[in-house]
């Protein structure tokens, strides 16, 4: 089973390069005070890592040996550190620092959903803690143990079931195990005439089963829609027993159980597997990408394009703040490129009056049959056009959706450097996008102000709704007292989920609750909320035996 | 406040009239063996019911009045029995022959939520039972105390609650109390450009906060979504307190308490208000008839047009039973009319070889601007066409738009002629659906055989979606032991719930569960659904205070 860097995010070999992008170093330096040129962090050797033994009593070592064979039960150092966390900041500063929080105490790794079976049994009748793991990719705090845990730890890793089990061509559904990576599911999908479309940042290392327990959603949303909306039917093993719920396409029988397992965080027991809408390969499929000459109209646009008959498949757009971060990850151009390059500054400037510093850079996407992608291009071409934007070309779009999961790697080489980078979204209403942003923006200032640092805070809308949008917000800074960086990181934070709050959007609009956003959730859903989801979580797993200490 | 009849579906004074029908005396006598010009039931007098004192105790009356008023609370004879039941085929039943069940013992119209936290507290402090009541048109048994119930039974109607609060023009969201009506909803949106898009049968008498606790849908879902769809945040008074989701368009916030209010019966509480998608108004919206040479091909259009990129506001299809009961119901046609429907008939005969027979009648809607109207139809048309059908211009669509809220009264005026009808209706996958169909007309024809009746069972398909679409079923039989009547319904209702079970559909597409179809809910959402569904409501009404009995 392959896994991701136990210190970073991503294979081992991979990592971000600033050589080939000349603006970079620069930005870098002016944004958060940073000189690329020098890695400032001593990388931590695996082997200097202190592992405490393995607290698994003899009898459920047994036991989960005979559910899924010898060969599938391990206690190796590497193992249980690789699935100690997920790759939020906080995770990867700890484990760099050599804190390796409370190790599960075993890995078990099911071929099968009565393994799974035989898995649960085997815990719940030793008393020991469960914890699902597909990927590794969560960034909330979905994946550790509490580190007060005294019972066994075991972590579930999905990776053996990992494929694409069946395909209805006529209900266009496909049955597929949680443990498939994104790539697992495409390359089979594709090779036969059919996508998923599900395409979150992480779709490299993260499985079907994270992304229905965390309520995913891919950069073609607008299409495809998020996980919770292709999601048509799940095989959840409870605590209670197997959960089996029909593919039908709409119901009313109660509360949805389905929609209980969707954001579940492994509380309610482990996906095996679920029954998803696929979709035959559209005929044509290009990103376009756009400038806008604000960011106020940047989101006009987006909210007339949504409420418009065109129906695009991305829909994206920088601030001002993200566009320069954007343009200096370029990398070198040659000469007819630099010529363009200063043209279109040129036109931008002088042309269309565009202030450059307020530019914002969007990426709409088209997909569907060539009729469909040239009549919903022009409806949004004549939306944008109307908003003082302009079409940029293909280029942008492409380089976007080659480098659209490299993302992720830019934390891991700027944690090196000393920088602390990490993420926050939330989705609101249209009515209130730019009410939120400013606020959000202005108590992110005010966060690095508090703790002294210059600091970086940049924003993109994506995801658009009937009725909103999600708005993803990126942050760095270099903390000005490296031992409290994460208590420093915690202000800026805190300051950012607080915005969410109370400028009307959700604590999080695709990454969960965890442990990280757990402390805004009765903020958000109102207490009574917060009781009825642990009305249902206690009601089911009453021991508390199924990663306990999440969402709520 | 005004209500349904008492003893049947709709206004006093609106009945169906069959004398303007020349095919349809026939239809029903060689269909279920009834002469419907002899009316043999005979008609209950409301004065002739045998009703019970309120048991309501002095201190509870007292302060459900502090909370609402003396004047909102009331236990009238006439007021009891209207929120006794529902309008199912039992209930009307039930109640024509005078049985009232357990009557509830007040009827409190609170007029604002501060209100609805009043009533709860001073339910539950008095240990009495709690059941909402929106515009009581439910079928599947939600609003009926158990019979057995020895608490104080309040039934809580929502009418004064019926005002559109706010639009949110930017958003396209309108909050919306739970109490108000469809038409009061249309009539603000409509007055103001706006549009919920919600047409239930029921429309008329039903209100948001029953289609938000049933999971309703719309016959225009496919365009405006299902109410789950629809609704971005609610607003319910709990046992626990008042819940309170925002209206963002989407979150990972665990499993979702917005969704666990859809389908909740009343279970979780009092829903107060919704914030929901309004639409402007559409430029143009056009409703076609469409002709098919039987079911199989129309099952086989209906699936094409899903997967295609056609967007249609309304699908539907009569399998050939119902398409011959809707042409029973046709007026009287003119001169031009008749020799119109004699040159259609030949040039469906003669020319496409039609089978008369076989041939099945569907609806499908455009709504949008005058291009997407256009570009749609010639997408679908092509669609049809392929598939052996045709268009049949806007003729039967109008008839069908104008009619579309009168079903339920044919059931009136069948049951005052010794006629038990009713109606089940699932969602499946399309590639099941032919199966299910054959599966459940088989099980139903089986049924009337068993009771010895000759019977009708007929069925459309209506609400498509990705993956599937909803059949829904109508089912009538003149009872071989009239004294024994809902027990031969009993027999038929059974064998088709089971079918769908049995043929891989839900037990419900839009009816909810309420206690009709309770007895099959282990079967639909598997054993650990129901025992997650029963964590969640004995978690949150530990007392079981709110609608007992209801969906588990």
């Amino acid at each position: 089973m392959k896994h991701m860097k136990w210190w970073g995010w991503g294979e081992e070999g991979v990592t971000f390069r600033y050589n080939d992008k000349p603006g970079f170093g620069d930005f870098i330096k002016a944004a958060i005070d940073i000189d690329v040129t020098k890695e400032s962090a001593v990388e931590t050797s695996f082997d200097s890592l202190s592992i405490p033994c393995s607290q698994a009593p003899q009898e459920l070592r047994a036991s989960l040996q005979a559910a899924v064979g010898a060969d599938n039960v391990k206690d190796n150092a590497r193992d249980r550190v690789v699935h100690a966390y997920g790759k939020g900041l906080r995770d990867l500063v700890r484990i760099r620092s050599g804190d390796v929080g409370r190790l599960p105490d075993l890995i078990v790794y099911p071929g099968s959903e009565n393994e799974v079976v035989g898995i649960v049994k085997a815990a719940l009748s030793a008393n020991a803690v469960v914890i699902p793991f597909g990927g590794g990719t969560n960034i909330s705090g979905s994946l550790e143990a509490p580190r007060v845990e005294r019972r066994t730890v075991i972590s579930v890793d999905m990776g053996r079931m990992s494929s694409v089990l069946e395909i209805d061509e006529v209900s266009r559904l496909a049955r597929v195990q949680a443990g498939a990576l994104g790539p697992d599911i495409e390359r089979y999908l594709n090779a036969r005439g059919w996508t998923l479309g599900h395409f979150p940042d992480s779709f490299n290392h993260s499985t079907l089963g994270g992304w229905v327990a965390t309520r995913s959603s891919g950069m073609q949303s607008d299409k495809y829609g998020d996980i919770a909306d292709l999601t048509r039917a799940v095989r959840v093993v409870t605590p209670a027993g197997v959960l089996a719920t029909r593919p039908v396409p709409s119901s009313s029988t109660g509360p949805s159980v389905r929609e209980m397992i969707l954001g579940s965080e492994g509380r309610l027991g482990i996906i095996t597997e679920a029954t998803v809408h696929v979709h035959r390969i559209s005929q044509k499929r290009q990103i376009y990408g756009y400038l806008f000459p604000d960011w106020r109209r940047s989101l006009l646009a987006m909210t007339a394009i949504a409420e418009s008959d065109a129906a695009p498949s991305v829909t994206r757009v920088a601030d001002a703040n993200e566009t320069r971060f954007s343009f200096a990850t370029k990398k070198h151009e040659r000469l007819a490129g630099r010529a363009k390059s200063a043209l279109s500054k040129f036109y931008l400037r002088r042309v269309l009056h565009f202030d450059l510093h307020q530019m914002c850079l969007g990426f709409i996407g088209y997909e569907g049959t060539i009729e469909h992608v040239n009549s919903t291009k022009r409806l949004v071409d004549e939306i944008v056009g109307r908003h003082g934007g302009m079409c940029a070309g293909t280029g942008p779009g492409e380089l976007y959706d080659r480098k659209k999961f490299d993302t992720p790697y830019i934390r891991d080489f700027l944690l090196d450097r000393g920088a602390l980078a990490d993420v926050s979204e939330t989705a609101a209403p249209w009515s209130q996008l730019e009410t939120l942003y400013d606020g959000v923006l202005s108590r992110g200032r005010k966060a690095f102000d508090e703790i002294g640092v210059r600091g970086y805070l940049m924003c993109h809308l994506a995801h658009s709704y009937h009725s909103g949008a999600c708005l993803y917000f990126t942050f760095a800074f270099r903390p000005s007292d490296k031992a409290r960086g994460l208590e420093q990181y915690d202000v800026v934070k805190g300051a950012i989920q607080q915005g969410f709050i109370d400028f009307g959007g959700t604590l999080s609009h695709h990454h969960a609750v965890g442990v990280e956003h757990a402390p805004w959730l009765s903020q958000d859903i109102s207490p009574v909320g917060v009781t009825m989801i642990r009305s249902l979580l206690d009601g089911v797993d009453p021991g508390h035996n199924f990663n306990p200490g999440k969402i709520v």
